[in-house]
């Protein structure tokens, strides 16, 4: 039961009859500004408020957060228009969040808020032990940073606290790129994350914030499956050494991994040390294009060969040409996998879809005159939950195919 | 290089100006009836009879099967039209096979043949232990069964193989329904097989045969995941315990499993005393959709709820009315959910491709009043591995639902 007046000290919002209010009520999470009534006192709300969005007919829906800036005028953040998003109720959300985590994961080294997955729009809080990196993304988080943080210490006891503010859809909701030690002290060295049995390390803080990304562990524990006595590995792209590590701790014979980032290689080599491998660990730097087709002018041969590229298509204008660079690299990728060998190929453009990305690999593959069996479909793991309602195929895409 | 007369003792079978040779040149790996020059010769040719495929402009494109009987007219065995397509050919395709599953599991326990996805088109071998269960569901396969079997026990030395012809699409290639003993002797009792820490009875030869699938292997494994210290699982269309069994074995308290088949839910059982869980493991034998709803009116609440029904969109026909089932088992297993509590939902049918299904499953959860996040998409694993050029989605999917 809704009560007569939900909320009466915030402003209301309100839909126009043209707006999709069907799609609100059975989930969808985000008003767009053309199916708002935007009055001037709508418009002069600060960036970030709450407010209690009403339907065309003034029936409340929800408490929401409003930011007049943004083309995604409002954000939901509680579906019930009585509930007070206070200090608590930031506490709730991330509890819950934790509690999923803790199911999963046997040590904290995790994605711990995947925005509005875990029901907290556009807020991205990564977990490294006793640090936490949160991307507040989203005006209202930014507006709230201090209560958001302090329930953040409250619900997990991390130490240290740091702020990144380097997503670009920050500049979407008019927020700047500063990025802060919110809590604690800046670590001052790679902290070191375990995951499928290898050691990452992660620069959080250094002059090239490499950072470390938790949404390939499924895929490189599948490609940790494919590697046994011998095998020679090739990881493109392999940034800290993501798939090349866990092969190695898998017990691959031998890893290579391209990149174009000396920061990067170096933090991979560092793990490499860390989890006991680096006597088969070896780093190449270079554009991963010129890599593959100058490894395959010398003849060389991997038994696993996982290309992971930066989003090659990251919008709908990019499709085909990025759809193209993923044909080529599966192209160039292919002529390097050793008969009866794997290829992992993985994509992290929202715009190609699995089926799209799929064809593009597969023509890849058959231009470099090989065929195959696709042994395997994955995408982000379970610390990067989805909002049903919101659900694509996921942005996170990892084929792994036999030739 | 292609002969100039390759394969000169096999006769010739011809596209079509119409046909899709492209796409058969780029993988596709059926050529159908209409596509084909059907003169008196081709169809006189006995079913599953080899053949040399040749383009419309004569150009030899390989060694295929051919099925005058069949919509499927022909099926590409051999993309090299010099190629002996002999005992020895058959060998080397189950070594090929048997390669992947070796890498990849411990035990052999395992899908070891999946059809054109192993190069081997229409045969499905499943592999338990010394036993073996061949599905030679076409003609070309049927035609060489004393071939292929001897083949199977030379490269796996396995000591019995059964021939199950239980296969619906055998109909559409014109053959029997008769299973047998073809090496060995039937197993007098049901198997153990090994898979995720748990043990399952497969019956291969019972007078109910109610098999095994290996196909869940990797969704089963996720819901262990789910599971700990007082979890409460029911798994509805249990078979003989698949889920229940995981989950129990990785620790949950108490499991109830629910399915139409009772002889299914003994095996479940013996699955459970198997794998010393029997005391935390119960039965409920009837219809689902029934059980679903008693337990509603009991007030009884699970912290993880598991449904892998049969296929409810076998076809294009049966879509919507799948699609209705699907969101009808949806809603009622959400409203046995715990808050908190997790929710699987699976689908094996080809017609009800990901995103249908997954709408689906969320309207269904919605209209039990239930909101949740997406945790996990997960498909057959990888000892079904698929042909690129047939890929769709798969037609397994299994969704992960935190309420």
């Amino acid at each position: 039961m809704i009560a007569p007046d939900p909320n009466p000290d915030l402003p209301r919002v309100r839909l126009l009859p043209k707006a999709n209010a069907r799609a609100i009520r059975h989930g969808f999470p985000w008003v767009y500004a053309n199916e708002l009534v935007t009055d001037r006192r709508t418009r002069a709300l600060a960036p970030g408020a709450l407010a209690v969005l009403e339907d065309s007919a003034r029936t409340p829906m929800g408490v929401v957060a409003v930011n007049p800036v943004s083309r995604i005028m409002c954000r939901m953040l509680e579906r019930d228009p009585n509930a007070q998003v206070d200090r608590a109720w930031l506490t709730a959300r991330l509890s819950h969040a934790l509690a999923l985590r803790t199911q999963l994961y046997d040590a904290p080294f995790y994605r711990l808020v995947h925005a509005e997955g875990d029901g907290l729009p556009g807020v991205v809080i990564d977990r490294f032990g006793d640090t936490a990196v949160i991307q507040p993304n989203a005006a209202w988080a930014e507006a709230r940073l201090e209560d958001l943080v302090a329930a953040l210490v409250e619900v997990t006891g991390v130490s240290t606290v740091l702020k990144n503010a380097a997503g670009r859809t920050r500049a979407l909701e008019g927020l700047d790129d500063v990025s802060a030690v919110l809590v604690g002290t800046a670590p001052q060295a790679p902290l070191p994350v375990p995951m499928n049995g290898a050691t990452y390390m992660a620069d959080l803080t250094g002059g090239q914030k490499t950072g470390l990304y938790y949404d390939q562990r499924p895929n490189h524990a599948f490609a940790a499956r494919l590697t046994g006595k011998g095998t020679r590995v090739l990881d493109v792209f392999s940034h800290v050494g993501g798939f090349a590590l866990a092969m190695l701790a898998a017990g691959a014979e031998h890893a290579l991994a391209v990149d174009g980032s000396a920061p990067a290689l170096e933090l991979a080599a560092q793990g490499a040390a860390a989890s006991g491998v680096a006597d088969r660990f070896e780093t190449r730097q270079g554009d991963a294009f010129d890599t593959l087709t100058a490894l395959a002018e010398e003849g060389a041969q991997f038994d696993v060969v996982v290309c992971d590229p930066p989003a090659f298509a990251p919008n709908k204008q990019a499709l085909e040409a990025g759809l193209r660079a993923y044909e080529r690299i599966a192209r160039l990728a292919a002529t390097l996998v050793a008969p009866g060998g794997y290829l992992g190929l993985c994509s992290c453009s929202h715009a190609a879809d699995l089926e799209r990305f799929r064809a593009s690999c597969t023509r890849g593959i058959g231009k470099a005159g090989r065929a195959g069996q696709l042994l395997q479909t994955g995408f982000a793991g379970p610390d990067h939950p989805q909002l049903p309602q919101l659900a694509e195929t996921g942005y996170l895409k990892a084929l792994f195919y036999r030739l």
